[in-house]
């Protein structure tokens, strides 16, 4: 397989793309073909394997690359011998956030039939947006804590939830824009701040020190789940941005959780319920809460930070084995305006 | 408002699409300053409006059309003298069914920043897909038939529904690829017939000669809602997709039905609940049922037939008046990236 991997975007996470792109080309090396790079004016770029380090984008040298389009079946470079087209076998979307996690990309590469490792964008709706996914996590009889969507200022729905509550936007990742409620008289501090990122808040009761565990996995070709390692990551009262865009550049592998063999059961079977159709052709990380020994989901990550590649033994077997959605054939016969037009 | 007009698709809601934008060209006339027509192979076309007629679709005419590209901030003709953006100040997504209601243009469109009546992607998610659908009107607190997810021909989680039973394609309008029920042993042939349109199904209870109404609206640039007139479709058993795509190209306004005032507001109600904020950009129909005086939603049409224009007594005001989603700006700082690089 040949890989094209598409990383940047219009999102807060545009930076932690670019580290988790660079971080995947050390661990797949050459078997990645091309690097497309998404620029905050919407501009595709072909980047050489070379240029892949943050300070490229950063100082804005990205722009001498060539430009790209996408259109019908791949990326097109424009050259004086017209035009060509990037090659590779499976493009692997790494935009995190925005773009990539919104369902915006998926639907583009859908819609131009390029074959891609990803969430669909039924999957981005369900993951990017928090309180769609307590609602899907419900219906697929998984667990969630109880919770409160905010469209405004209207704190009223709060009353029912014990402090310290957690308030996140509806649709950031990577701990942006999150804040700690201790007590009533800090709710409106901070939701202003939750909604400095998003017209929409998610709250939840805050469970200090709540052990937490992440589980990635995609369906394979053969039908059968594939299931990482079960990691519990690092934590102080919450992972800060920093921490998070640090760690999206991970390269080590982890050691694994000291969990009970009925824990992972659960951890994977909740997994199974909420990937099985919905998430084909993405490989996903799911983070769990564990309390009373009972689990909770947390999130879904569509695309995890270097697709959690540390979580695996062999995360290259894993990348060639992801089972993608089959597309149907959908005929344009015009069988019902022939009819009619022979009726008159 | 200048419209431009997108119809087309790859869907098999093409042919209504088609019939569906030469009944609004009559509806709006010269407000509509361009036709783009989406083909079978996701190519995008500029139309005549003389040239809106099916048959000029049908017979492939369309070809000799100049091709649009579609990028930031519009669509572009490529001409001689270099290329020419088309002038429109406001879009309508007329693409009905895929494509159109599953986020793809959607997706598109705001990507590269036009501004568009029709759902944006996480309204097409939970209107294109039904067994969302139900999951989410429950969340909002709108009453649904009892339904079951059918991924695979396994049925025996259809014991528990009484018969007779709908059995539909789960992303499919229009009545397409629907089947009825009537007892146990039909469930293997009537499925046969869902899946061939699709790979998962939601089966629900079939309630014959059931009172179905349909209630069309937007909320307006001042936050009020916009109702239009509730309608009693006309019906058989059921509405075959023959029959519905010929309604699609209605031009004519319809009478009142007739319901009690206390019905009509709690359809309202349960509008709002659907609608604010995740409709928010587009002008939808929802379809209820009423049972023992109680209304359930069987559907949320994000892009209805000609705009349900229809069921409005001042259409072009309406359309004026849909308020639209605000667009967050993004700012891509590199702040993070600087100051490691700093830091080093």
């Amino acid at each position: 397989m040949v890989y094209g991997v598409l990383f940047g975007g219009v999102s807060y996470e545009h930076e932690i793309s670019i580290v988790s792109a660079v971080a995947l080309k050390e661990v797949l090396g050459t078997k990645i073909e091309c690097f497309i790079f998404l620029d905050g004016a919407r501009n595709f770029y072909l980047i050489s394997s070379k240029d892949m380090r943050s300070n490229f984008f950063a100082k804005g040298q990205y722009k001498k690359c060539p430009k790209l389009v996408l259109k019908q079946n791949g990326f097109y470079m424009q050259g004086f011998l017209g035009e060509k087209q990037l090659n590779f076998s499976m493009l692997i979307n790494l935009v995190h956030g925005g773009d990539g996690e919104d369902g915006k990309l998926a639907s583009m590469l859908e819609f131009f039939n390029l074959p891609f490792i990803g969430p669909r964008v039924e999957a981005c709706t369900v993951s990017m947006n928090k309180y769609f996914t307590k609602m899907f996590a419900k219906e697929r009889g998984v667990k969630v804590l109880p919770y409160v969507f905010l469209d405004s200022h209207d704190n009223s729905a709060l009353e029912n939830l014990d402090y310290p509550l957690i308030a996140k936007p509806n649709h950031l990742g990577s701990s942006i824009g999150i804040s700690v409620i201790h007590e009533p008289k800090d709710v409106a501090y901070g939701l202003d701040e939750v909604f400095e990122f998003d017209s929409q808040a998610i709250v939840e009761p805050f469970k200090a020190g709540v052990k937490e565990y992440n589980l990635a996995g995609c369906m394979g070709q053969d039908g059968e789940f594939i299931f990482s390692m079960i990691e519990e990551p690092t934590k102080k009262e919450l992972l800060g941005f920093e921490e998070k865009y640090l760690d999206f550049g991970r390269t080590q592998t982890i050691s694994k959780a000291n969990i009970s063999p009925h824990l992972e059961l659960q951890m994977q079977n909740a997994f199974k319920k909420l990937y099985d159709p919905f998430f084909i052709g993405a490989l996903i990380r799911c983070d769990f809460f564990v309390i009373d020994n009972e689990i909770y989901l947390n999130e879904i990550n569509p695309i995890p930070g270097s697709l959690a590649h540390y979580l695996f033994e062999n995360f290259s077997h894993v990348l060639e084995s992801v089972r993608l959605p089959i597309s149907q054939h959908i005929p344009i016969t015009y069988h019902y305006i022939n009819k009619i037009q022979k009726a008159k």
